[in-house]
């Protein structure tokens, strides 16, 4: 970076909020995806006009920017592969509002997601979306990726609870989108294209999410199952039997075991899979809802379904799911963790088709996750300094996203695109769906300043 | 039209598919609006690929295209103003895949939307929007406008259940967009825009929409109110006690007398205001929340709460609701129903200002709608015959929808900008705002074919 040029960011952001050395540009250059690339420089925003006169500084003299939350991200969203500029978001964490008559909250970009729980619990209501990383990644990263977690089933994801967004644009224009109200059609859907835009279209600042309820009642058990297909089996049943479970997660054999060597959690090793189960709602309703749960895994040969009895049980239950991916990590150097989702009715297909890619390649693969949703993580174990075993990685993760295209479900789930998956993405959403996407990109952001190189290549990238 | 683009258009439809009688372009002028413009053509679609080389053929000769569902429309949207040809896609109205284990049903555009809870009722589920309309609009028209309902306070909007679409692009693409996974970040939400697009940026062929388990029980009440702040105040204390109730509709004293005038629905012409309540989900959750609304309705001075103790009772209380419409209709020769939205904190001062606004130009207004989510349908009944009182009206709404703007609302809560709110847009969304719409429009519709003259103007007009 110029002098001149750190000069002028020193300007907008004053000196301490401007970064430029090695070390520094080394902290910024990853995030918990595989992708590396150092900025030129770090600046820390704490307001909207200091972004807007960033873009509108980064659109004269041709440097790209890329938006950062806590770097949580595990498909290289906010790695600056283009250099230039890295955004850092997080010191803009301030609550702005918080409306309990109507259940609104407004927050800035840069607030810890996690956060959100305790200041509206005193109104009795609660942030729905739950992703892994809750305790450390921001709304707006959250927002941008639209994550999801493991209450998706019933509560949906990111984009069912943003309201109302403030955007800079690339060029540095700021607008706000979307409406307080619930019912709201006056102009396209403009928050909706930003949820999950990836930073590619603009940098939220502000953020209005909805917020639920607390249910006044939540029931846990544990199913286990010697077959995985009796425990796909259950899921499908229990959906059909008209129960919305507020969590359904999966472990297989293999997570099983590697959760028990790290830790005891009274999961049994010659399981074949297990079910971690949830209902809430009012007390009467999530108890009756859990009994019809206990009938249809008993129906689907669980051989045993054990209920928490309180808070604490509760708890012994979920540790192994909350270790599986730290006790995952452990059995080898690397971890290649996706997202690939597909229709809950196809599950077993694709639990399947992941140990048989997996089988094929001579690969390790623990499979975990949300198995209401279909959202598994199935999870590749590696030496990644091992060349070999590398490129048997690398086209057993292929296998395993055309296996979900084919299954009719889609490469990224909740992590997103990014670097990651960008190879991929023409096969789910074909060229006529790419050139669509360019041109959206093309539309708010003509010179590919703003977070350029992500989910997808610019027909002529421009010339920074 | 000329002779050879009419024998184009049979080429394409087929001849009985093709109309150009002026006594059809009558009756293809007009929708549920005041808008009345007659096409040059009427043609009826059966296939995505109709609708593609419509597309392709409108673009070399340059003739606009309005897509129409069923005319239902109360803004505007299916109206042919810019005349050209009227696409019609009412017969294009299959079924094409029920997937009860993944809640999901796929359906042509022009499908009926109440006919789909017939169908997936018996795996006991069902499609949540219920626009006023439900028995005769289409769900591609629904989609186009993102049709609320009576229970988006608890069940959202259609944008909420629409997963997947085919949709033919404005110059004749056919593309995919969306999935039907949960969960599914693949590339921007572009399904999301084009919900609420007002057929603008393309023509949904197909669309898969998500289902819900029908509630096992629903209870309801008539709560009658001395006072309309006792009203609003219950809305409140309502929510505010944790409780969401699938409806809470809001009637007021002029609607009331329309009502009773019209027919005997067993309403208290004295009364300031009713709210009709309803809960629903497991059923002793669903009295529990009763038990509540009761308790804080009583507590907000409600003068009587009466509780239906059978389906036929809940119809009864409920008769007068679904009135309302005709019987406003009925007091004066023309009405004209509002949809201007606010957070239901605000629905006070909403309607102390709409009836403010109605007094000061010596108006008729019956206020009804959906208390719960803010939506309120303000119908202003007169004369247009009468250029006064026309006049006059026209500047109350002007001052409803600045009122609705002032209160951080918005100018259409369900019933979409179309012709009927263009002029008033940019008041809500600012010129930058409109702005970003005309830049996306451009990007999909660069000769501003699809559907032009609706939601904002374009800086150029093509010249057609």
């Amino acid at each position: 970076m110029k002098l001149e040029q750190r000069i002028q960011l020193e300007k907008i952001f004053g000196p301490e909020q401007v970064l430029t050395a090695v070390e520094d540009m080394v902290a910024y250059s990853y995030d918990a995806s595989h992708a590396e690339v150092q900025p030129e420089a770090v600046v820390f925003a704490t307001t909207t006009e200091q972004v807007s006169e960033l873009m509108r500084f980064a659109y004269r003299e041709g440097i790209p920017v890329t938006p950062r939350g806590q770097g949580s991200g595990l498909s290289g969203g906010s790695v600056p592969i283009k250099r230039g500029i890295v955004l850092a978001m997080d010191r803009m964490n301030r609550v702005l509002d918080f409306d309990p008559a109507n259940r609104l909250i407004t927050v800035e970009a840069g607030l810890t997601t996690a956060a959100i729980d305790p200041i509206v619990a005193a109104a009795n209501l609660f942030y729905p979306p739950d992703p892994g990383s809750v305790t450390f990644s921001t709304i707006g990263g959250n927002v941008a990726e639209n994550a999801g977690g493991l209450r998706g089933l019933k509560y949906g994801v990111t984009k069912d609870y943003v309201k109302m967004m403030k955007v800079v644009l690339p060029q540095g224009d700021i607008v706000i989108l979307g409406n307080k109200c619930v019912k709201h059609v006056a102009g396209f859907n403009m928050e909706g294209i930003f949820v999950g835009s990836e930073g590619l279209l603009g940098i939220m600042t502000e953020v209005t999410l909805a917020l639920l309820p607390i249910p006044a009642h939540r029931e846990s058990a544990l199913a286990i199952f010697n077959s995985l297909d009796d425990a796909a089996r259950s899921v499908a049943a229990i959906i059909a039997a008209g129960v919305t479970p507020s969590t359904m997660e999966f472990i297989d054999r293999a997570t099983i075991n590697a959760i028990q060597d790290f830790k005891d959690c009274g999961l049994p090793r010659d399981a074949e899979a297990v079910l971690l189960l949830e209902t809430d709602g009012e007390k009467h309703s999530a108890e009756a809802e859990m009994a019809r749960v206990e009938i249809e895994v008993a129906a689907n040969q669980a051989r045993s379904f054990v209920r928490a009895k309180s808070a604490e049980e509760r708890d012994r239950l979920f540790a192994g799911r909350r270790v599986a991916l730290n006790a995952l990590a452990r059995v080898r150097p690397n971890l290649i963790l996706e997202d690939a989702t597909v229709m809950r009715s196809k599950l077993p297909e694709m639990v399947r088709g992941i140990s048989s890619i997996a089988r094929r390649h001579g690969l390790q693969v623990g499979i975990f996750g949300h198995a209401g949703d279909g959202n598994l993580h199935p999870t590749f174990l590696l030496d990644m300094r091992d060349p070999d075993e590398m490129a048997r990685t690398e086209l057993a993760v292929t296998e395993l996203f055309q296996l979900a295209i084919d299954l009719e479900g889609t490469i990224s789930g909740e992590h997103g695109v990014g670097v990651e998956k960008k190879p991929f993405l023409e096969r789910q959403i074909g060229s006529a769906g790419i050139a669509l996407l360019q041109n959206i990109k093309k539309t708010f952001d003509p010179l590919n300043l703003l977070n350029p190189g992500k989910m997808f290549d610019m027909p002529v990238e421009s010339a920074v």
